[in-house]
């Protein structure tokens, strides 16, 4: 979130990833990361709880921020219309944009449990949000969760396939996944070129 | 797991959750479940690596169970009709014959972040296991990995919801929420009475 934040916020996010990345994420010490950001540990403690966190700058802001984008989505949209629509709003300033960063963090998070575990949890506050967001619009508590549940699937598909890729486009590679689930959840008693719906 | 296991372990566990409720997972010492279970703090190591492994105990075994459950679903079954066909043959025995545990459980949990996250990375690998449950049948690695994913978040709701219900029968609740999600996926140009697929 701090991309175009020139200040310490910054350079501590890069120093830590850095680091991480270096020496292991339970190797590294807040002091190191503020060392190697020029800074000191205590202007390191004013914008992070503790190295952890690090990981997770921003994503606080990310649930308010979907459910405020659902709420606003045209009334007559139906709930994966609304999802696909809004990942093409958030896809590219969350992810596109960012250069490396990306797939650095998804390589640091991958080598510790804890850290796995961290991420799903953020996950799912955004799935709550999500789902608060369609309740809100009036689909019914099942549908709702559901919905959510699925966004945040395809979503967690879609930005590893797109990291995986050395220049992939985020935006194809979530229609590609969208594609994916509905070849998946289309059932065969519809003929293949009837049940066809391109997500674009 | 250890539901028809009559000796240490299963009262190791019952003791846990009910201690864990009257005094909250932080405040419950290792002790005090051996304790109530009437063994020792040696016995209880001897089941378990801590007290919140007491919450996950068996769902080391279910990945392995649910990927061999794949493999022996029959070749030309669509995806989707395995997920369903499986979770009619597992939810019997790991939730529905299980008295009042599953409901503690989920009480102790909801009420710890870090169990929550624990939680949620027990069921991820749960999705790795489906995943390559689904590649081994042949599926591409973007229609399993979304596979599984689906079929854990269903699981996820369905499970939720029918801990929700005072006496409701998890199949209908498993069968009701692939339904909505079947609703949900379903394209719109599709005529509704056309389009629906009940899971029966």
């Amino acid at each position: 979130m701090s991309r175009w934040e020139p200040g310490a916020r910054d350079r501590l996010e890069r120093a830590a990833l850095d680091l991480f990345l270096e020496r292991g994420f339970d190797q590294t010490t807040v002091p190191q990361i503020a060392a190697r950001a020029g800074l000191t540990t205590r202007t390191f403690f004013r914008h992070f709880a503790d190295k952890r966190e690090v990981l997770f700058a921003g994503q606080d802001e990310v649930p308010a921020l979907v459910a405020d984008l659902i709420a606003r989505a045209p009334a007559a949209m139906e709930p994966m219309d609304v999802i696909t629509w809004g990942f093409q709003i958030i896809a590219p300033t969350m992810f596109q944009d960012r250069g490396d960063y990306p797939r650095k963090r998804r390589t640091v998070i991958d080598s510790n449990e804890g850290l796995r575990e961290r991420e799903l949890g953020k996950l799912a506050n955004l799935s709550d949000a999500i789902n608060r967001g369609f309740q809100a619009r009036g689909s019914d508590d099942l549908t709702a969760t559901l919905a959510a549940e699925i966004a945040v699937a395809v979503f967690k598909v879609a930005v590893r396939r797109w990291i995986d890729q050395t220049d992939g486009d985020l935006s194809a590679v979530i229609a590609e996944a969208l594609n994916a689930l509905n070849a998946l959840t289309t059932v065969p008693r519809t003929a293949p070129e009837e049940s066809g719906h391109t997500y674009r």
